[in-house]
């Protein structure tokens, strides 16, 4: 598709990032932030934007390249894609954290909305789960609904270690082979490391269909690899579309200029709100397609920017908690707080301009003024006009947020929107001088699992563990 | 059901508040509260308690009466629960908010988790949706799944004036009339106040079988009251259990001294972290079925202490901003942010000590000890070996969290558990001397919707509106 692309339609598409209200003029002298405070921060910035580059030519962030390097492997996924669509009734992610949020995120903004609940011939493609957890519960709910021996599961793991997704392997593996015995390996994709793990090791020696998450791509940032693209290639989405959405976004964030760099802007002001005291980063999309892309970011912004020290070693417990909203809903829900509350947050609107769909609402009722006012009217201008008037509200509470406004919802703009985040995350990361691609405060966890689970080599950790556990009857009622 | 439980069953079905990691001898000097501490705060315990007696009198919190004076009414929900499920394939909640959330999370909780997916002799009782939000998408999609002319609609909202709902009224009763005609009052039923508003007056005069949402319960403590009790019935769903599990809870907290009163020492550590500086509070179930819980609650402590006066009308812009998590998911998204980040939240696990299902993983490949530790094992095991593992990793970073216990996921428990965290927040706003029973800051957002769609009477907000909202085009990119 996106070869016959005009450059106007691209223009049309492009995702804008709005932070009027972000700055002093608008939100209030209070907490707005001047120009001057931007224009301060130049030296900041044009380190980080050096540290960017540098990274990006040392290989350290080869998560930008995937939307140039993969023509081969895009014509693998699709006819793997076509394969699976032809030969089976539902497709199961198994996967974790970034194994698992960018396919359903993109899922969901992409498919229909009831995707799995519309008949076969209206839905056209597999149906489509992504398990990512290991609720017993979940897990044996599952296999209520799917037959295993009409389904492909791909197992995703960048480490090919992880213990939640090696678990439910090996479940599925042992009901696959009762299925349908020698033949199971059929039923099996992996999606792990070229190199490390045991994954690719048991792919290797049991023959299942593997593809390969590019070195030096961490899970956070995978989704527009196979982790991502094989997912979407299933249920129908123009895989090429997401792709050519991110390299043009990658483009509109190619100047160092940060007045001309919505990614790098946007990084800016959360880095000010930051060492303001926004220790909250609210997410609200004006969109049930949307919703999981809050989850998403939730992942990269908590995990990327959550750090005990910075690249130097000094101690700094930084980081920005993400959370996740959903407009209009959670106005009747969070607006209350966002309003009143502390003054401890940036919301983040995602804006849609142009919905899939219309829908009227019909005239009735003209002696209820509280009632007729809607008719007439259509919601989608409902839902707009609710954007605007929490837009206001929060503005007139000086309240900090931006908008990220999408034209339309399609696989381009959602490329884009992936791509943004990402680079904003990245930035951020180097303006607080911190690693923004490890994540070494998740081991004394793993680690304490394995113990408890009798893991040689843990014991002495299981002895601390149970000290450290070891709980006081009084401080529990 | 309930009237056979014995009272040995009732307690071993207590949900328990486990704060041991909230304690200076646990989770360390710094971060830790210390007994005198609380012991420190008598008087205003004592205050609290007695403005929560003073309140319940008064008939302030008549959601606390929900457990004992419903036998009419709950009559009356069961019988048409069954009638509901004799005759409609489709149940269809229109709500927001209060309206929504709780019965969310209790069908999330209590049914299968791909009830609507499971064939119809498996599911037995109508399909059942929740519509919260006005997205035209979601709307239109909506109606590719379900027939309206075998659907019933409940129409929820307290005020009998919300936007949202009353869209979704309007488009819905012409869908109905386009499909059954002049039958269409028999496929809505209303749940709203009994005096005030439009929607009684339009349910009367239009012949809506209508519920009432009891004067004095607002939104987000309605759960128990037909706004949950009739969508969990027509599920299938024991709500006597419902709501002798809130009796239950009701009773374990019946008494004033906070050292024996759960859900007053859950209020009182959180009150105290507030004033620590902690302004986040996570909740973390380690179950799916408890996900939305996390939903419910988030509305629940952020609209009830989300507030900028208190009672005496200082400007104290409080509250503490509620996170949903999910455990074991999270802990590849979150936990590296809350062990290695700001010291600034709380963080609250739901643990299940008995899941409804057992899944156990099969052993193999004995080369490999990051997968063979596994086997022999079952995801119950290792999903509790990941809550423990994750609450130690937490503990040992230093940062405050504490577990709430049910048992197991059953009616029972979830009415203690909506009745302790009800409770939770009541007490907490008395502590922090608001009213946790109102929502002023989201007035201003809807007058603005209002002028917006142009509704009479309100030009001068919209003219007000423009000009706020007129922005500049350099903070655009």
């Amino acid at each position: 598709m996106e070869k016959f692309r005009q450059q106007k339609w691209k223009e049309d598409m492009r995702i804008r990032f709005d932070f009027n209200n972000m700055m002093e003029e608008f939100v209030g002298t209070e907490e707005g932030i001047q120009k001057k405070d931007i224009l301060a921060m130049e030296d900041r910035i044009h380190r980080a934007a050096a540290g960017m580059k540098e990274k990006r030519k040392k290989g350290g962030m080869a998560w930008r390249d995937l939307p140039y390097n993969q023509a081969e492997v895009v014509a693998d996924i699709k006819k793997t894609a076509a394969e699976i669509q032809r030969s089976f009734e539902n497709f199961v992610v198994l996967g974790i954290g970034g194994s698992a949020l960018g396919p359903i995120a993109v899922h969901q903004a992409l498919n229909h909305i009831y995707y799995n609940e519309l008949p076969k011939d209206l839905r056209g493609y597999p149906r489509f789960y992504v398990v990512d957890n290991i609720d017993p519960e979940r897990m044996a709910a599952l296999f209520d609904i799917i037959e295993p021996k009409e389904t492909m599961f791909n197992v995703i793991t960048k480490s090919g270690a992880t213990s939640e997704t090696m678990a439910q392997f090996l479940i599925v593996r042992n009901m696959l082979r009762e299925a349908v015995g020698d033949k199971y390996n059929n039923h099996i994709i992996a999606t792990t490391d070229k190199e490390k793990g045991n994954l690719v090791k048991i792919a290797r020696e049991e023959g299942f269909k593997t593809f390969y998450i590019p070195a030096g791509v961490g899970g956070r940032f995978s989704e527009l690899s196979p982790v991502g693209l094989l997912p979407a290639a299933v249920t129908g989405i123009d895989i090429d579309e997401l792709l050519a959405g991110a390299a043009f976004m990658d483009e509109a964030c190619s100047v160092d200029n940060v007045f001309e760099n919505p990614a790098y802007m946007a990084a800016t002001l959360q880095y000010i709100a930051i060492n303001k005291g926004k220790n909250i980063s609210v997410m609200m999309p004006y969109s049930d397609g949307l919703k999981y892309m809050a989850d998403w970011y939730a992942q990269l912004w908590a995990e990327s920017l959550g750090k005990r020290y910075d690249v130097d070693g000094n101690q700094v417990f930084t980081g920005q908690t993400p959370v996740k909203a959903l407009g209009v809903t959670d106005q009747h829900s969070q607006v209350q707080l966002y309003t009143e509350g502390p003054f401890d947050k940036v919301i983040t609107f995602l804006r849609v301009d142009r919905y899939r769909a219309e829908m009227n609402i019909p005239s009735g009722y003209q002696d209820m003024p509280a009632v007729s006012f809607l008719g007439g009217h259509s919601l989608n201008e409902l839902i707009r006009a609710e954007q605007w008037a929490t837009e206001y509200a929060l503005l007139k509470a000086n309240r900090l947020n931006r908008t990220i406004v999408l034209p339309e919802i399609n696989p381009f703009t959602i490329g884009q929107l992936l791509y943004f985040l990402e680079l904003e995350t990245a930035f951020c990361g180097e303006l607080l001088n911190i690693n923004a691609f490890d994540q070494p405060g998740v081991e004394e966890g793993k680690k304490a699992t394995f113990a408890l689970l009798g893991r040689e080599g843990y014991e002495e950790k299981r002895a601390e563990l149970e000290k450290g556990l070891n709980k006081k009857k009084e401080y529990i009622l």
